[in-house]
């Protein structure tokens, strides 16, 4: 199944989609995709009984009210190399609060006085069941409800040159493009042999596989689950391959009027412009 | 006023008291104490029309649904210097999320395989109204509901020896109570003028007073104001004193049946007892 929520921002209604390839209201079933109501779509969908929607319009993040944004970082060899970091031994975790979350296709906010905004593709996983001191990773791939994908958009200046932590270049506002939609795990095959590509303008700046990640999606479902408890709805970026504009021969950092184009294979894709806040 | 939420974990209901110190419902006015409620709350309230409530059962969070709670790291000259930490040129910033916050009273959990467990007594700053791009303190100082008391607990290794971000050890479990209540702004004449005070056991491990804060509650939220957006309901925790367990002589870590007791000026008091995840 894809799960989606489409309409205008703050009014989104919840769409499913089977193997047909026909988008169907969801709203018979439940009165809106969140937290609460994720488990029951995903113990299964009587399709049929949907009414069609023909043409779904604005397509805004494919679950409402999430609770938390964890984030991996350095979690490409690739990526580690051209920021100049060293390979992680163990992930290296930081967090986005859920309202910097937007959907796929809306405006990214370039923030006040930032002059080095940045780009990330990543493998976005959405929990479908309580994560909490898991055993092995067999234990984690059960509670992956799917995938999507993460804008994990970042201000240089803010997260590295302004004291300590990274989370203050992370947490700006609309700096989390989720979406278009959750492909439930059951259909795809493989986490760690997705393409994933991203694009400035037209130009293609990062070109990467989910093969390449040092840590992969269920080692990092499990070893969160040793320091916090994740919980239904909650979202995992899984860190971003090389080619961001920190690593870049220039530093081509975004600008106002920019298109920022991304796509994982099998996930669909989102297209933003970038504005000023 | 006071602001407070009893009952049972998860179905708290609202309370209210006045200057006349009595307990009132507040549900003949609102549902619930929620980011959503919390402005027209603010706005006023004919406490003399609302039914009395003589014994208050366990208090929750005063607030419920919170969305963010941002963490100010190093903030007391005396705490910086017990841990080795040069003093900040401007504030460190990091992230607990919203569903590690539990009642004032409730259980604390050492996580498994935790062997440094730690407190830290915070005034808890709870926002009113959305903070963006704020023009001066006097602007971030409207932005106040008012003032609780977080109980930031971190764990010292996964924070520090773990690779990377202090996310990783603020996020366990049941790391921030919060409350008892919420003391409106209107009744705290300088918030950079309030004791604070731990005790483990009994024995009094920090004991500090606002007053030497680095950076001070308007001027936090002015900051934060220009790389995120604050929203009602909002939790800034702003820093520690000295006297944590990692900063003492002996480095003395919570243990399986501690009691910890946090105490705020005019905010009233805490005590958890510590158990194990």
């Amino acid at each position: 199944m894809r799960l989606a929520r489409h309409g205008t921002a703050g009014a989104e209604q919840p769409l499913v989609q089977g193997p047909d390839g026909v988008w169907r209201d969801l709203r018979p079933v439940v009165a809106d995709l969140t937290p609460a109501t994720l488990p029951q779509v995903l113990s299964g969908v009587a399709l049929d009984e949907l009414p069609v929607v023909a043409a779904p319009g604005r397509f805004g993040t494919p679950v409402a009210g999430i609770g938390k944004v964890v984030c991996i970082g350095l979690n490409y060899r690739d990526h580690a190399a051209e920021t100049g970091a060293q390979l992680p031994e163990e992930p290296i975790v930081f967090l986005k609060t859920s309202d910097t979350v937007v959907g796929p296709d809306d405006e990214v906010l370039i923030p006040r006085r930032s002059v080095k905004t940045d780009y990330e593709v990543e493998l976005a996983v959405v929990i479908g069941r309580q994560a909490r001191y898991l055993a092995d990773e067999a234990a984690a791939a059960a509670c992956v409800a799917g995938y999507s994908i993460s804008n994990d958009v970042s201000e240089r200046e803010f997260q590295l040159e302004r004291g300590g932590q990274w989370d203050k270049g992370k947490n700006c506002e609309t700096f989390n493009p989720l979406g278009p939609w959750l492909v439930t795990a059951d259909e795809v095959a493989d986490p760690q042999a997705l393409g994933l590509r991203l694009w400035v303008n037209g130009q293609l700046r990062q070109d990467g596989s989910t093969q390449d990640m040092i840590f992969g999606v269920h080692h990092l479902i499990w070893y969160l689950s040793q320091f916090m408890v994740l919980q239904p709805g909650d979202v995992i970026n899984t860190g971003t391959p090389a080619g961001v504009a920190l690593g870049r021969a220039g530093q081509p950092y975004l600008q106002e009027g920019d298109i920022v184009e991304l796509e994982i294979d099998g996930l669909g894709r989102q297209r933003q412009t970038i504005g000023q806040a």
